[in-house]
């Protein structure tokens, strides 16, 4: 895990404590020089509510200036942009104090990576509400990280063992969805998902889904397919990438459950991730696109309804984080 | 299968096919006095070139008058709406005579229903383009079935061992669904299924899927979850149904696929599809729900790029003609 810097996330949500047992579960000895941004003496009162299920591990604040240097084994480094310490609050809710430190934390590892401290950035959930109640606009961590990387696209996927999806467009309203496609949009997009792939080796072929029910079947259900998906595909081609489609999405999901393909481009947040929480509830791992770095991602939410209860479930960190040292190591 | 009458398709597609295969692995002891609607030479000539995979049994056109009558063992009644031979033309494409052919085998069926020679109608695929050829301008089954039977509403549903799904709406391109969808249509639908499920025995509780990524998230992301889906649940309650929703689609397929519901209602085709065709691509049964009589049907095409090649698949429609037996005997 060399070169990875994970955030801690919201700490009224199962963050700190998916990261606490993550790292537990992935082991000392595969830890050299991660680090977590965070607060140490939360993660240590996590570790201590959990027990044996932490591992053993201590969570010890360096200053930047000693990051490059070895900590005694059972050690975790953890880099805290905040002055004081975070106040204890009940977990399960959206404070401004929160948010104020979950962004902190995402922007300090964002630096950290910037300054060549880390090659990769890991986070567990923040809380979009606790962001607002903090001043803080961006809708989720891809924004922000865009914003923080100042790249001029960016594309969420979804990997898992079984099933790797691009997702074309993300949270808006479905009825939206038509308007906002283009073939640009999915030149731009499915060329990060090509680079990516590329990069790792993985050269099977890719796969977009239609839109509409049957690819429109000729028309007759909707003309995006004539109208922007087909356009987009011959562009796509012209590029030397292999790709088919548009591939009628209820045939496609099971074709690629098949193994047909090595990765599929969904249009839409539910076509895309339907099929993928079916295979990958636990252990999906959510992956930025288009970033100067690697950052991968959790693919839950603060789950605040279960947070506070010691129950949380570290399967997607720890997919997250082995995801983002193979990558980081291609 | 006693009761069942079974529509042999397109002539040209692989009904036929599918139809000969299925009867021989259910076994003639299952068959007593079913009786399938098409042309015995077509069936008899196709059972030739299937060999054993025929099962040998014989297809035996008779008049409805000897309908009730049995038949010696290995013989298969057929009732033959047409008068002369379907012309031997090349199979895969789309033909007026064999759209008129299909077309009268589904009225047959339903008037043998209707005048009690039978309580399930099973169908094999017919090609709509073939029926638009013949003149007759239904998008499917369904629609003629609806007006054969003069029902005021049918529903669409897709029934297998590890997921139940019913659509809201069914073909329309993706953007007209949202304009598609009231709390009647949702009532009006989900009171069908429940009916039917009760009618089985089956009292599991139901889920209905949302439009929006997150369910809308209180509004961010679309309103219909509030404006349509939240006031069908409250109406379905009050007439007694047990239902939740609108559940996040993402999470909602998963815990269907886990066991959680007895049957998921989908708002549009691939939102039910994509999740159903992954776990029951090749044994998925179409069932129309809404009419007075029971009527399933497989849930695929007529194949026109398989169909003279003998190698179709014919577990939908077995598991159609176990589905149609179930239903008719509750």
């Amino acid at each position: 895990m060399a070169g990875l810097a994970v955030t801690m996330g919201d700490p009224a949500g199962v963050g700190p404590e998916v990261v606490v047992r993550a790292l537990a579960r992935i082991g000392n000895e595969k830890l050299e020089r991660l680090m977590v941004v965070g607060e140490a003496a939360w993660l240590n009162r996590v570790a201590s509510c959990l027990g044996s299920a932490a591992g053993g591990l201590v969570y010890v604040e360096i200053p930047e200036s000693e990051l490059g240097k070895d900590l005694p084994p059972g050690q975790i480094a953890v880099v805290n942009p905040l002055s004081g310490l975070l106040p204890e609050l009940e977990p399960g809710q959206d404070y401004a104090e929160f948010g104020r430190a979950s962004f902190a934390y995402v922007r300090r590892g964002v630096e950290l990576v910037h300054r060549g401290y880390c090659r990769g950035l890991v986070t567990a959930p923040i809380s979009k509400h606790a962001w607002h109640l903090a001043g803080h606009d961006y809708p989720g961590h891809t924004e922000l990280l865009q914003k923080l990387d100042q790249s001029p696209g960016v594309g969420m996927m979804f990997w898992g063992e079984k099933l790797k999806v691009l997702l074309l467009t993300t949270h808006l309203p479905l009825a939206r969805v038509s308007a906002s496609l283009s073939p640009e949009l999915v030149v731009e997009k499915v060329v990060l998902l090509h680079d990516l792939l590329t990069r790792c080796g993985r050269s099977g072929p890719l796969a977009l889904a239609a839109l509409n029910p049957h690819a429109g079947e000729a028309g007759a259900f909707g003309g995006e397919e004539e109208r922007i998906l087909r356009p987009a595909m011959t562009a796509l081609r012209a590029r030397g990438i292999e790709i088919e489609g548009p591939v009628p999405a209820d045939v496609l999901f099971y074709q690629a459950f098949r193994g047909d393909y090595e990765a599929v481009v969904a249009l839409y947040h539910d076509q895309g991730l339907i099929p993928f929480k079916m295979l990958h509830f636990h252990d999906g791992v959510n992956l930025t696109l288009g970033l100067s770095f690697i950052r991968t991602s959790v693919d839950h939410g603060t789950a605040f309804d279960i947070s506070g209860k010691f129950v949380a479930d570290s399967r997607s960190l720890e997919a997250a984080l082995r995801l983002a040292e193979e990558l980081v190591n291609n």
